[in-house]
């Protein structure tokens, strides 16, 4: 477990990965940009062309066990293999009523019904995840979730994000913008 | 359940609350001030004469059940009672050990193991208690817990402190600065 990371996904004119579709499934979209920077450091520099900036920062295990994290462990990837030339970005602000929720009933939510963290071990490795935490920096979004993929497992990603979508995790979901992206070729 | 609340803590010559004692229990000390200003503004101003600052913000549960929280909320009072003239802010960073835990391990020391929260009830309503977090702030603590009594409470107080650092979750507990405080009558 590394120290929190602060990380800032810059939409605009420049950055390595192009946008191919920006869709909002719930609440306000974001206004339309042509490419996105992912930036880790601590420090941002000024970066030109920006139509909107928004950060997360990694942090520890909120709901995952033991056991669940060592199976995670032991099958998922890292981020940035050579292969993973898609990615998404997918900001998510969950409800009001979500965070009124004491610790054992958002995770009796989240895993024993909607069954969050099993949906997401059924793609690893092909699908790499890092989740960035935002609620607290008084951000519009409380979760950024970064994934990258090859393009023949975007169907595969479809489909993990239509089953975790049919929860009733999501019935807490009140905004959630939908990010797709192209690694153009160096 | 409030939205996130930013709260900064100013050590300097200015603020409401006169500090009467600063004590490093692990770790590195804070320098001394002479009084602390607590400032809960999202657009901080300028405050003259400060010596540190340190910010955190309020959050959703953590650790704690519906039974707990049900227990709490029946119990506790709010900050800023006319009679809580004495205060203490505890700001604490655990180490890398803590944070690799998962969910359910942190939960079993904290609670299960160590009785944090139900220590904490047993000195309901006298001691209100605030907690904010800001270890993915990037700040130098993790949590900055603020606490307000009676005069006549303290012994209370440290009574609680020393049945809290005598768990195993304070073996976790890397550095932890207990600073006293005294509202000066209007």
């Amino acid at each position: 477990m590394s120290p929190p990371l602060m990380v800032r996904f810059h939409g605009g004119a420049a950055g390595a990965w192009r946008v191919t579709r920006m869709h909002a499934l719930a609440g306000a979209p974001l206004p339309a940009v042509a490419r996105l920077a992912v930036e880790e450091s601590a420090d941002p520099s000024p970066v030109a062309g920006i139509a909107w900036s928004l950060r997360g920062s990694t942090g520890n295990l909120r709901y995952t066990s033991r056991v669940e994290a060592n199976s995670l462990a032991m099958r998922q990837q890292g981020l940035a293999r050579p292969d993973a030339r898609r990615a998404a970005l997918i900001p998510i602000r969950k409800n009001a009523a979500w965070w009124a929720l004491a610790q054992d009933e958002r995770r009796a939510i989240l895993e024993e019904e909607s069954r969050h963290i099993a949906i997401g071990m059924d793609y690893l490795p092909a699908i790499a995840r890092r989740l960035h935490h935002c609620r607290e920096l008084g951000e519009p979004f409380d979760f950024l979730t970064w994934f990258e993929y090859a393009p023949e497992h975007e169907p595969a990603f479809d489909e993990m994000l239509e089953r975790l979508r049919a929860q009733r995790e999501w019935h807490f979901v009140e905004r959630e913008v939908d990010i797709r992206l192209v690694r153009d070729a160096a």
